[in-house]
């Protein structure tokens, strides 16, 4: 029996979600199904008229899969339970969504997202009792259940080759580096990056730092004949006390002068050393996917389409032990992620002797 | 006690190999040992005088992990136990090595290399009593009992950087463009950058394949309306029949000519199209290694040293559901890891209708 | 007055011209004209119904830019003035474009293409009357008249790239890597990476080469103590005796056992050794384009355009002494550009001392 | 008659300053001269012992060329005729430099710098009497009566891969990304950058902005469907009323909150757009050469040698229509070069429709 699939991507865009999309579009073609590409996430279902295309294989083929971004786009605004209405209130539009996906006869709808899209939309599923696969991508890996997240392994690589260009300057000028990467309240990007490129100190917000603590591996360093380093500090991290320190946002514009720029100079202050902050940014989303990205997303599509076939709702795909699996997606949204203390990544850099902040 | 560590590589080089070698100098400087990086494999202990040099931290600082090779040197020629002589003969040397190990006073040696090292390394330290830990490193992945060896993911992403770059022309000319790549008589790496890379064929030699199948998929995608192709082919393959196709080698110098230019005039003759042939070579190997070879390649390091620290012998590192381990090394190289053709890969690959050959 | 152009692709792919149809796409709606993508070089003028599309801006905007290959696709067959029949005849079948653009009412048609595809153009315009402005684009950079055409920089780029890939390789297992890039007639690719590469011998079509002098070299570097190097090749070189050495191609596809591949051979019997060859093959072609080929492409998509606007026809765009400038095809196509043998770079790979193959 | 050449480098790092000093190497090797490496520009003269290491050819072989950053060192403190005291003072300590030459030896120094060191190095040969060559390097471009120094070419390929990574967020969620580069006070790396990476708006310090003009590119891009925009600007702009806003800085660490952040801010109030901000900071610098960079630089190696064999001092070597020449240090250092607006380039911008701010 023929099937109509929507497809949506939501929430903050990272690398390998157009794989994901090409692989959906494939595996359901296998099917002689047909894929509803709804753009920008729930805001195509909430628009009148309904913004979406049919995705057929030619629409997909060749360079999508290859690109950073989504071909569908995506949102990180506008929840439909809280609607942001002119006047700042804010308004319930779930039924028009759920009116939406009734109308487009939808079988199945596909959502691409991090666990706060899949919060929403399985709300908006259970209510309006249409069926539902999530696919998790994110570039901080932090949800629950699987391994890995579609975007995560490029963000690492983006944020590795970042340390790879800071580090010949560091060594040039005898200067101390510090990079700031994302990862929102997960220190992954970090600690994997910080691995892999080579850093001397890295702090994420699971491990409350000590100022004193990074001083003193700066000046270790030194006394060693080392006068440069590379410190990795994710974009939220904990103070000793406990309190979380995070890039603020002002309206829709990101401000600089969060912990990595804090951080330079306090470490200027404390050490006497020259430092230079580079906040990476956005280069770590819209890099084109990895081959590991590419990977697991399109695993992840096929498999996403495949329990669409077999009936199974209300799941989320994962990766786990180097298969794909499908867990339910409440209690994927249920563990968040967080770096395991005691993770073999983790031993590891204390091994190295890598500062992680605590004493 | 203090303790002193011979380290070397063998076998043909790959990305990541300078991280491991890192990682063991920093490891080892924790524990206030001495670090004997000996050169060019077990070459090093072969000429007399003997080529080694003490590493320390600052001699593997700074650029040194984010490099392609080894600093040491490497070789793939030269079993000591039938060692090539000027007169074309054979004569154990492995006495020699033996006695080397002895005279530098080595507690213990870690050997980086793959199952052809590892076997020939074990059978030296078994008979002349000494301490050997491995460290698994092939581009072909196919070492048993682990996950992943260093110098894999490099390989994958270059290949499939390959196949990136060969699409627009195959687009644009309306080509079929076939990538022959490297890995030995597994076909990981095609597998792997096959589905990364959008590939339409993918063929493996663990999978007999049929021309008529291969030339059938190109004239399907024809008649979908798509005139071009990727055709990724490992540089071994077997025949229906059965029979291992490779690319020969003559003298020191590779031939081409092997089963990519094969391919190529084959499908061309059986469906008339335009074909170019790409062998990707040696670039696979010397490329800069990527942030996740880099990751393992240090966690491996890392753990290798903390082996010789709790008197752990003859064990080879190991990469199991995101965990390093450990497993006896002739327990690796017993296990050789071809493609699972039960494997979620080969499944996702035949879910998206990538042709592999068979029928 | 609004004017309608007609743009196609001709002859071998590079990187870059999809930056230039952006840019004459972008520069054409300032003016408010339609431009017209003609399918396939002349191709889609050949075929009824003709195959072509309106560009506009929306259609060029945002990845278009950055990928490689061509949006319009290519061809390097099918010369209308010689039509390849079905049985293997030729046919003249010029009157056919020439009606084609009579009938889409073209003001103008841009041809970005090589000397080839210039020949065959000119003769169309001439022979039709219409008006023609040519684009240089070749990877090779054998076109008179103008210092790059669009795809040179990618090309040199990503040879460069693989000399950095080899070189570890190369230093790690003490071997001679061979490199054969493309160029067709000219040496232009391989003086440009072999210089930017390190590499230590460049052979070009333009110095015919006595293989004892390569020979001498290898064993010069040996001699100094280095056993490594790496050697850039041209697809095409020539001997001493002034004969010229080409890949040869075997039906649709292309033969490998072209000149790198004698070379390794020849170079490990000279000097015993060890020598692997790697054919860079069409990764030269399809990459995604430089930023400085992005900036030649803009701006030579601009003034082409700016040329219909002022009624200069028959002219080619052109690159010199930093600026934009325009020529008569003619002229362009008449001088041939190989390798000035007195030129800055010649004297500078001979200052060094790099082996040019000459005595 | 042997000669000894010291050689350093001073200022900023930026790509290519060791594919310079090998090249300077190997061409003094070619004369048979001794090179003596200065480190940390003249500190390795000001400190006691003097801080330098005889430089062969075996040393700046193999990766050397390929790597950011310089393997000597630098600074851009510690102007010798105001050399900044413990006591905050500054002291005239150039006798100490000009001593360290002639202790020494040399008979020529080559000092690879911008405007400032050339001041600096100049005035020290001056008063010295010793022999100077100069070798244009900056990021910046700034340099007068040379097309390109060393380092740029770099720095605009990373400032363009920076807008090809944001371009996919900035469509996937119909965002305006804001690209802050650097450049001091000139625009080169913005024109360069942003037309290559198909920037929207511009903005340089040659000309001067009025955020109103910038916010109707916005918002007609907006009525033209385009919800999305790239916006690049140099670190350096200038208002409508001449004022020249630069970053600033604070100690030893850069702050945050410079132009980029502020147009970001500006742009979002003016228009309702989501904007993001992205300072790409010394990425720009420290990456791998290019390979028209290692083009370039190793060309002004070889040739400030000769300028020595020919016995020609007080000149910088110079990039001028495809050749390499050579100029007076004075006459380069008097000749800022600025953004030309009557350039191709510029004129390019304008065409496409490229807003760089001015009505």
């Amino acid at each position: 029996m023929t099937k109509t699939i929507g497809i949506l991507t939501s929430g903050g865009d990272c690398a390998g979600l157009n794989a994901v999309i090409r692989a959906v579009v494939h595996r359901a073609a296998h099917y002689g199904w047909t894929v509803l590409g709804i753009r920008d996430g729930t805001m195509g279902l909430l628009d009148r008229p309904m913004r979406y295309e049919t995705l057929d294989v030619t629409k997909v083929d060749g360079t999508v899969m290859r690109l950073g971004g989504t071909i569908l786009g995506t949102t990180n605004k506008g929840n439909p339970f809280a609607f942001p209405m002119p006047d700042r209130s804010t308004k319930d539009r779930s039924d028009e969504i759920i009116e939406a996906v009734r109308e487009l006869k939808l079988d199945a709808v596909i959502g691409i997202g991090g666990d706060g899209s899949f919060a929403i939309l399985r709300r908006l599923a259970t209510q309006g009792g249409f069926n539902l696969v999530g696919i998790p991508k994110t570039i901080d890996n932090d949800i629950g259940l699987t391994e890995v997240a579609v975007g995560f392994d490029t963000a690492v690589s983006v944020a590795t080759e970042a340390l790879d260009r800071l580090q010949p300057t560091a060594a040039s000028h005898a200067r101390v580096m510090v990079l700031e990467v994302m990862g929102r309240d997960a220190g992954h990007i970090a600690l994997h990056a910080g691995i892999a490129g080579g850093a001397d100190v890295i702090l994420l917000p699971e491990i409350p730092y000590d100022l004193d603590v990074v001083a003193k591996k700066i000046l270790d360093l030194r006394a060693g004949g080392r006068n440069s380093a590379l410190i990795i500090v994710s974009e939220a991290v904990r103070t000793l006390e406990g309190k979380m320190v995070k890039v603020e946002h002002h309206g829709g514009a990101r401000r600089y002068g969060g912990i990595g720029q804090y951080l330079g100079e306090a470490i200027s202050q404390a050490t006497g050393a020259e430092t230079r902050v580079t906040v990476l940014g956005h280069v770590q989303r819209g890099s084109p996917p990895s081959a590991q990205d590419r990977l697991v997303a399109t695993a992840f599509g096929v498999h996403a389409v495949d329990l669409v076939a077999d009936g199974k709702f209300d799941r989320m795909v994962a990766w786990s032990n180097r298969r794909v699996v499908d867990v339910p997606i409440a209690d994927a949204i249920a563990r968040y992620q967080a770096v395991d203390l005691e993770s073999d990544l983790v031993k590891t850099a204390r091994a190295l002797g890598i500062c992680l902040g605590d004493r």
